[in-house]
């Protein structure tokens, strides 16, 4: 039998927590029987939602956790304050090895800034980026960074693109994953200063990464990249815009469906059509950011999400863990650093040739 | 009898010139009465097709223009080399005060560069911005800047908030637009050095606008805001990447109608209330962006449309120059200036009072 992945969950983080982590942790333990839990929280609050659910207690332990993270708490107390919190010990469960991931709904900011503290980031990684996946026109990409450095310099950028190529590949098991630069333009001489420098050093790079180059807003949802590389300004203006827009044409469909009787009756016959299409782009499928760059395996959930979504959450921690995200990024950095200490070497050296 | 409108437009810009921008006059010429046109460009082209529409040749002169600026033309090897062609000659017209506004469909970068060289800037505008307007749930937003200017200052988009919400005013009649500031979060310490000094500074600044602070990017089509000012940059980001995520949303619907017998018989009765939908979002509505900021009313038609969005980039045009968005600008621009230079004065008498 193969080892079990060990996650640790932040049991009280998320509006409808621990109800919900418990529930999504028991959907995801049916879909991932590899899985066991260690669940940091109000064991007065756990453990009677555990007791219910007999196979998740089988392979679930709690942890008392005293204090919770709030979610307008500052990132900086939290982390300096809060050194008993479930968040906190769940971090730190990954930390001492006793876990092989953690997940989290809990307070964004927090989560980045405590794991930094508690596990610090690998090799070769100046920032962690926070990354998400959503659906396109022909699948689904993964987009970075959404907003934990709003000003990104050209390393931070090819970092980024190193780290979300190597997600899509173990995540979400894209196998020749397309890389693209968020830009105003495709043409080379485009963009900012360093995102032509990032561009640059991409196609320079000796990595085994498939560089698209850049790429503009529209091609996101067209699927023309499966990881988009941007600014965490950028990016989150960019995935925001594209939640508010996706919303606004389902209210749109919506109104149009109720604006006559001949528009209902034309409902009820495509009621199961439009359900798949609803299922196709539900969020909670989509739920889990996953904070990059970290020595470890950290990812966040909505802090809105349900039972389904927090299990999608627990899935990509799953995933992440089992297909070596980690150790795959360690050496894709130790590529790329001996590779950038080399090349002014290698330039003198085509000199010379 | 009111002073007729007297519209320069750039007869060969866009895809289908000038075929598609004498069939949009037209249109427009049905729609405003009010104007007139003198068309710059090749007349052996432009002279047969206008012989076409008598009603339309009837308020319209040819002016013969032999140059074109092609598309991929550098905006400043056409600002500089080419000083006969129909961009330049329609937009001396306005220039010279023998046209009250220009209207083009061709290369965006020259009819910037080309405009602000001939015409310059409104006194107290460092640089002209693109701005746009689209739908949002509630009706439609103006968006701005969204790509003339890549990096910006704090001064900048305090000038933008300015040019957007006298757009909003004049241009589509709304009353008390409120301006929104595109940020990462809605919280005052949240974003970048520059978009929180001109936060301060709107909220400062004893202008008559309604300032509601930060907005998100799902706040766009939500219609949270009236006029949002954000940085080229972003803007452009925004913008196509609201585009891509409608096309994609649309195509999950068309397949999601194809994808049954029932769904298909569905769509028969919905048919009528679809295509309500499809005239709500057409693009050709929305196009026109205008080059805000510029010492005249320069129009910038989508390159790809038709007659349609043509007439609808001139009704833009039209609507400008009815409700006087040049001398508005002017005077908020001159109490802006005002107050800004006012501001250590007043600080002082402040301290001393």
């Amino acid at each position: 039998m193969s080892r079990r992945i060990r996650i640790a969950l932040d049991a009280m983080g998320g509006d409808k927590a621990p109800d919900m982590v418990l529930k999504g942790a028991n959907i995801a333990r049916e879909r991932h029987p590899e899985v066991e839990f260690i669940l940091y929280g109000r064991e007065e609050q756990c453990a009677p939602i555990l007791a219910a659910l007999p196979k998740l207690a089988a392979v679930t332990k709690i942890i008392h956790a005293e204090e919770i993270v709030s979610n307008d708490m500052k990132p900086s107390i939290a982390m300096r304050t809060l050194k008993k919190s479930s968040m906190r010990l769940s971090i730190d469960a990954v930390s001492k090895q006793e876990a092989d991931c953690i997940v989290s709904a809990g307070n964004t900011g927090a989560l980045m800034a405590t794991a930094k503290f508690v596990l610090g980031t690998i090799q070769g990684v100046d920032r962690p980026a926070i990354a998400s996946f959503f659906p396109t026109e022909h699948g689904e990409c993964v987009m970075l960074d959404l907003g934990a450095n709003l000003e990104c310099d050209a390393d931070n950028l090819v970092q980024f693109a190193v780290l979300g190529e190597v997600f899509a590949r173990t995540a979400l098991g894209m196998v020749k994953p397309r890389v693209g630069l968020l830009n105003v333009g495709s043409e080379e001489q485009k963009g900012h200063e360093e995102i032509r420098e990032a561009a640059a050093q991409l196609r320079a790079a000796q990595l085994p990464i498939e560089f698209s180059g850049f790429i503009e807003g529209n091609d996101i949802a067209a699927g023309v990249a499966d990881v988009v590389v941007t600014d965490g300004f950028t990016g989150n203006v960019a995935l925001k815009t594209a939640e508010g827009t996706a919303k606004m044409v389902a209210s749109f469909i919506k109104e149009a469906i109720q604006s006559s009787f001949m528009a209902k009756i034309g409902y009820i016959f495509s009621r199961a059509a439009f359900q798949k299409l609803r299922a196709r782009m539900d969020p909670r499928r989509y739920n889990g950011a996953v904070l990059l760059g970290l020595d470890g395996v950290v990812v966040k959930s909505h802090g809105g999400t349900d039972a389904i979504g927090f299990a999608a959450a627990i899935g990509v921690a799953v995933e992440m863990v089992k297909h070596g995200f980690l150790s795959t990024v360690r050496s894709e950095f130790e590529i790329l650093s001996k590779h950038l200490k080399k090349t002014p070497e290698s330039a003198e050296l085509a000199a010379v040739q």
